[in-house]
């Protein structure tokens, strides 16, 4: 059948079964259940430190065809899944689905792990490197499931996610198993993500090289949640888990549009006291966030709160009286760890308060503003963050479509053009975050607002902000660099991208 | 049928159903299950502020037969209950069970709707004042429930307890329903006890009366559970909030108590680095902290955590860095609010994490020592402080069993006779801990040791202190107050008191 953005999607998919297609961006909302949680309860004095990460394996019961679970937060210098994934594979455990928030180039050694059939299905909101190169040429037995950050959430919190065993990485955890990623060597900040693994895990690990006496101070995680705690040497390598893509573009062409972006902003009328605001970590993006910076200076603007990803961009802006608050949901770099450790004012949340559409209402509800990045657009407005222009993953949606769908003002700041390739199109190759939830498109040769907020396109009228229709942007585009071939894909379906709510959106394809 | 501390339950008690008797304080750990949440999920800018308690009571669709619920941090100032108790009486629905985690005298309003039958049940931690006095005397149409702090927690989270609607009272809450306790004029601090109610019942009303711009900081209880928000005028008397009892007692015979106490308590080993302690706000139990500061300062002991109900009296204990933390689930004076919103080593924990017995592993069972009191205590240690001589209800466990069963040393001190009555009797008119979980009996006559503990008489055999059986305590008792006649009970069961692992250790009968 054809869902809400013109997809085809089976009705069953082998090593999914069958499949809600995708109905509209608020489509399924309302009355949910939140799933039974298994919980072994301890005896006064019963200990938790277990001597090794095998040991914790065991103890834990891991068997064949159950599923395991990681977070993102130590980024590119994670070592933890890593060292898992080798004790399961020498246990001679098979059949393993890795539900990981996000998977980095340093996880290359999981490929292997795919091709002997140690790993056979995979669950991530974001994949970049090596095993999404492997996904897409067909290796993962099962297809992988791209959720989103809110998306995660609700899947873990209403069963359709079962993890049997989460492993979290903590950069600090006590003997009994409070858990903060503020302190310690492999000091990360937010532990957002790995809130619900803890909560609705069978059993929970952590694993820690910052073993500190009870109680440890502050707690992101409480003991109430976690089974064992198993001390090694390193669980990461602080210079890949601080972000290196903090920085302000110096790109001309960047900046143009960063700077047509804010003034879209403020001519929709919602850049008053009470602002909230959200940006990616990207360069464009970035610097829309300084132009706005200093708009609110001159108009001594008092912002309510920022949120997401935080950069420490966005903490001077904070420290600087711009925004009240923070929220924070994962840490980009140092500067932004520092101040979620020492200001009250920058607080954390989980991954079900950021973005989960289906609790009492999400953080992103409450966000004026999202920028938003992406790989193509449509003229739907529908945006792909999930593929690149040779059809393989290359990322996913992680907070892309909560943000975009819980935001009063969406915007997609892009070149029109990256490396002779359009990235208006007439269909996108993946469709990550649906038109629906996307209010605006910036690039360098003009803007196009969705058809569906005449409010927008009537306040826009009274600036000089070069306003096209999308089809006209796809034209330039075509005509600066020529209609791209196709990419070809096999019929096989290596992949679905789960929407926020459960439903699919799409299905990613074998690259032949 | 008998159970493990010898009392008589019935099989089926009508109003409560099958009962499950006390098997002993560790026979129900290990595999259980969380239950299902229903979530009414909303979308982007749904509004979840309402004009008055009656709109939320209708919003939340309460029917005749329902369960309530709220939370006792505003104490003996709480207008809360009394509030929504009069819109749900002139609403005309009828058959509510009240699950207040703990009821006072400022709550008697609440007997009028016993009596006309709007309120049917009641779940509770401790009742003192009309409420208690009304149940003692058979006007509650079910038997009422006294759970423990941590049973509480645990019922709720198994579905034992299902609440349909939790009304928290809130000091502070913003737009979208994020709430904390420190500030606002009715300021109470932590909101431990409230946290279970918010996480698991069907809806969740928030009532204020400081409404704030979003987000509130800090954040105790999160947006992701409150489905509206209320503004009163005030939800309570900071006079009735902040409890009188926070003083330590003057008199010698409370004094020389507390100081064989502490001295117990040196010689058990527990009083060296990394000492965790609990104690309650009565007079000779901070007494026993204020001798254990002594001797900490001048051995140089540096504890590990104070918890509990927290007093200025362990907060200062704490800033003279005795303490490394405070646990603190409730707050009973300013000085306690003070530091809790302050110093990021004063930690909030839940009522689940403080001592549900049915998590991955509570609090108490990290405490060394707790000091408790006793209305009554047997020869089998047995304690009562829910029913008075008279035997009507006045208090209930509050934590008194989850820390007795968690604590490594648990030390009952009291006057061997209060009133012309002896305090150590053959059997208490009332369970509320059992024996197993009590290690010592300290009054101004004698120290006697449970025989459980021959690891603590061995120590207690090399000092001064007057080691005697508890039998001969009850001798000494009955010499000088004589046998006391037994209060007369009529048949009929007004309620149960409900262990921490959810089996009935007693039964409350009507007072002739």
């Amino acid at each position: 059948m054809k869902n809400a953005v013109g997809r085809e999607i089976p009705d069953n998919i082998e090593g999914i079964g069958k499949v809600k297609p995708y109905e509209g961006a608020f489509k399924n909302i309302g009355a949910i259940e939140k799933t039974k949680v298994k919980v072994s309860s301890k005896l006064p004095n019963e200990d938790k430190v277990l001597s090794s990460i095998r040991e914790s394996i065991i103890k834990c019961g891991l068997k064949d065809g159950q599923t395991i679970s990681f977070h993102h937060h130590l980024r590119n210098g994670d070592h933890v899944l890593n060292m898992v994934l080798k004790e399961i594979d020498e246990l001679g455990i098979k059949d393993i689905t890795v539900a990981a928030s996000s998977i980095f180039p340093v996880h290359q050694p999981l490929v292997e792990y795919i091709k002997k059939g140690v790993v056979t299905g995979i669950y991530a909101n974001y994949i970049s490197g090596p095993v999404a190169e492997a996904i897409s040429l067909g290796l993962l037995k099962k297809p992988v499931v791209m959720q989103s950050h809110g998306g995660r959430a609700r899947a873990i919190e209403e069963g359709d996610l079962h993890i049997d065993v989460a492993f979290i990485a903590a950069p600090t955890c006590d003997t009994y198993g409070n858990i903060n990623g503020v302190d310690g060597r492999a000091a990360c900040g937010s532990l957002g993500y790995a809130i619900p693994d803890a909560m609705y895990a069978d059993k929970v690990v952590a694993i820690t090289d910052n073993l500190v006496d009870y109680p440890a101070c502050p707690i992101e995680i409480s003991q109430e949640y976690v089974d064992y705690v198993v001390k090694v040497d390193s669980i990461g390598d602080p210079n890949g888990i601080v972000s290196g893509t903090t920085k302000i573009t110096k790109d001309p062409v960047g900046l143009k549009i960063a700077k047509m972006a804010a003034q879209v902003i403020k001519a929709s009328g919602l850049l008053k006291d009470g602002f909230s605001f959200q940006t990616g970590a990207g360069g464009t993006s970035l610097a829309v966030a300084a132009y706005l910076r200093d708009m609110m200076k001159k108009e001594n603007i008092k912002g309510s709160f920022a949120s997401g990803g935080v950069t420490g961009y966005i903490v001077e802006m904070f420290e600087e009286g711009l925004f009240d608050s923070i929220f924070d949901v994962q840490c980009f770099d140092l500067k932004a760890i520092e101040s979620y450790r020492n200001d009250k004012r920058h607080q954390g949340m989980s991954a079900s308060m950021y973005g989960n559409p289906h609790n009492k209402g999400c953080v992103v509800n409450n966000l004026d503003v999202m920028i938003l990045g992406a790989t193509e657009i449509d003229t739907d407005f529908n945006v792909n963050v999930t593929t690149g222009s040779n059809g393989i993953i290359m990322g996913g949606s992680g907070g892309h479509n909560d943000t975009a769908a819980g935001s009063k003002l969406s915007i997609v700041v892009t070149q029109l053009t990256k490396g002779r390739l359009p990235i208006v199109v007439d269909k996108v190759t993946t469709v990550t975050t649906p038109g629906e939830t996307i209010d605006v498109l910036v690039t360098e040769r003009g803007i196009a607002v969705n058809p569906n907020r005449k409010d927008l396109i009537e306040k826009l009228k009274g600036t000089n902000l070069p306003i096209v229709t999308i089809d006209e942007l796809k034209k330039t585009a075509e005509e600066l660099t020529g209609v791209p071939e196709k990419v070809e894909f096999d019929d096989k379906i290596v992949g679905v991208v789960e929407y926020r709510d459960g439903t699919i959106i799409d299905v990613l394809k074998k690259v032949k």
